[in-house]
């Protein structure tokens, strides 16, 4: 992870009117030189600075472009660095790419500059995946969240908790020392307390990944029912979109459909189903097995059904899962048969907005605009649950009185657990799983 | 078009690591310096340097930014600018924008900053047509077409048949302020040849317009057949990729599925149909209207066919369509009834190669590379053809022995007309046409 090799990628997407390439490493900003032509060298120019000029290729002139360069450690990896605006076009970005690595680039590998800033200590472990996140982020809540993270405001609640933990244990290791003599530093009582408070944090953290990585992903909302009960077309109406083919005919919707919509800061993805129904045809089969699976990811199903309706048969749905149960069609029918409905039609646009408030209140953001630390990635929320297991056989064993020894032992495994978060406890194989998940670029 | 306001528009493409945002305009460096906090105050820093800071709004950080300061007159629009790079999320980027406009920037329109540049004599009309040109170049041969007319190439040519062009009229109108004493300054042999070369070369530029157009936009290439004949299978197998769903069952394919490929620098666009037969199926016949929509609008055709046809039924084409005939599935039988075929077995990936050099060849390329001007947009094509009729009946005019007044006013029509291609004659109503075309941001 510490190489220093010359890496190079896009570092904004491509097809706007502009597009960056990014070139870091030793010898970066000399390896820009050899393919650049203006009226400085890079090699010469101070950091910060911005340079006209073309990219060619033996003669052959690929664009006209503009180079900022950046000296070490004054970078975002810490390293030389060369930031090249090019004309957004996919087919220069990747000639371009293509003449550096031929004057000792090579592409850069996914996530491989914020891995050098981590390397570098410009950044910790969860400061970088937050920062991914940020880049992804679609809705203030996931805004919100992800700038907390970034700014350093989770790294020190983790921080805090961590040093709690510490304490306690080194309490317990300096008994070790002097176990001959046989005092108890730790007073077991405080102790027992200490690790209870921390475990109702750890506890409290695990909670709120349930919301947290469903505001990050966009919350899947599964719209579900019979053939032709209106769903493609309140998919229309909710996303504002003639994205599905709707038809009188019952069966038109074939595979599913996602599309994704942003309702008061929140990041919902919309998924049209196939009808449920009993089928010969296979096509139509093969739907409906794609809308179960469907329902088995969601975590909002909104269950269409015409008011003709007199009950909803249960449906099998996870524990995470809640249901909406929303007639369709009241502009062709006064029937109300079905408590706790909310009664729409998606073709009038009526009740749509009942239907809108009552997906965002099924999402918990209170405190997450408060900066309050909301966890939001799979990897922290398994190292808490590490941590929390720990914490819990240490204080059964507390309790049991067993050994100093073993509690202290429980106790590293949870300050471990939670230093990985941030990187203060890492490996080759955790950096790697962090930074494959980041894309090429950052 | 002159305005000199502050405008505001992302200038990549966003959902990359980083995104940037163009501020340009009397006070952008000002505006600017409003939401950013950083060490350096941005009006006090010298044009082409880059500066560190986060934009907040009243206290609520939205991002940690790196803002390029740019100062007229050296910026592509002419103007002060200011480029902010910020982590490339859709959200940060529309906070942002939104901040900007609330402190005295307003949202740029399609094509303005590009408009600016133009008004600000940076670049002529036909270069910033060939900037969105080559933003948009995905292949090489789009590449070396939109590079040729960017850096002036074509504005060169078009310069030298004005002028030749204005020469002719020159003269012409000499003999008017002259009339009394019934000179002729121009030789009428002469100014025949004259007009008849520059004729030519307008003919051409316009006979170049099929293949550039075609190339800018990506060749059109309709894959038609009667159901269940492959046409899917060889979409899936020419684009290397499991876009369409295919399936042993006639009429899998519903609606158009359109897939881009490049091959040997030149970009393709496949477009994959519903089978070709008469049916009682509305949603089949829907996609089966599609199938002719698609047809009418190709320029290749490839017709499938199983071994056994033992003739081609013609198929009505525009005049520059072209068919290629495939006979597919030659892995299940060797029968051969169809002379100029090309035979292939897509799932075996048998012949695919061949076909591939067959949609090349109908290409024509050759020229591109060496620089050659090919006109590759409308409305370059509808002027030239202007000109070209002016000048047709400039040449009758003076076969028939018309007043040269009248000689003249054909030749100033056609003037003009090549004058609006580079902008040197212009009205709000070609500009506005022009830059509404380009994307916001450019």
């Amino acid at each position: 992870m510490l190489d220093q090799d010359i890496i190079v990628a896009p570092a904004t997407a491509l097809g706007g009117a502009i597009a960056v390439i990014r070139l870091s490493g030793k010898g970066a900003i000399e390896c820009c030189d050899a393919v650049f032509v203006g009226r400085t060298r890079l090699s010469d120019a101070p950091t910060h600075t911005l340079h006209y000029g073309r990219i060619t290729d033996n003669g052959r002139i690929i664009d006209d472009v503009l180079a900022a360069v950046f000296r070490a450690p004054q970078s975002y990896t810490g390293e030389d660095s060369v930031e090249i605006s090019i004309h957004g076009s996919r087919y220069i970005a990747s000639e371009i790419i293509a003449l550096l690595c031929r004057h000792g680039a090579r592409p850069a590998t996914a996530g491989e500059f914020s891995a050098r800033a981590f390397a570098n200590g410009k950044i910790d472990l969860s400061q970088a995946e937050a920062i991914a996140d940020l880049i992804a982020s679609d809705s203030r809540a996931a805004h919100a969240m992800a700038s907390t993270q970034m700014r350093g405001g989770y790294s020190e609640a983790l921080g805090r908790l961590r040093q709690r933990l510490m304490n306690a244990m080194m309490l317990l290791e300096l008994e070790l020392d002097f176990s001959e003599e046989d005092v108890e530093f730790a007073d077991r009582t405080q102790l027992c307390t200490t690790l209870c408070d921390t475990d109702s944090l750890v506890g409290s953290l695990m909670h709120s990944f349930a919301t947290g990585n469903a505001i990050r992903s966009g919350i899947r909302v599964v719209i579900a029912g019979e053939p032709n009960v209106g769903k493609s077309t309140l998919l229309n109406r909710l996303v504002n979109d003639d994205r599905a083919m709707v038809s009188e005919i019952a069966g038109t919707t074939r595979d599913t459909i996602e599309e994704d919509a942003v309702i008061d800061g929140i990041h919902f993805r919309f998924i049209d189903t196939a009808g449920l129904r009993t089928t010969d045809d296979r096509l139509e089969q093969m739907g409906i097995d794609r809308t179960q699976k469907a329902i088995d990811t969601a975590r909002i199903v909104i269950r269409v059904v015409e008011p003709s309706a007199k009950a909803i048969e249960p449906m099998p749905l996870s524990k995470d899962c809640r249901e909406i149960v929303v007639v369709n069609k009241t502009d062709l029918s006064a029937e109300r048969n079905i408590d706790d409905a909310i009664y729409i039609s998606a073709r009038e646009n009526i009740g749509i907005d009942d239907l809108r408030r009552a997906l965002c209140s099924a999402v918990d953001t209170a405190g997450l605009y408060r900066g309050d630390v909301v966890v939001s990635n799979a990897r922290h929320y398994e190292a808490l649950a590490r941590a929390h297991n720990a914490i819990a056989r240490a204080m059964t064993g507390l309790d049991e009185g067993i050994s100093s020894e073993l509690v202290a032992e429980e106790l590293r495994t949870a300050t471990d657990a939670i230093g990985e978060i941030t990187g203060e406890i890492t490996s080759d194989e955790i950096l790697q799983s962090v930074f494959s998940k980041f894309c090429i670029g950052k």
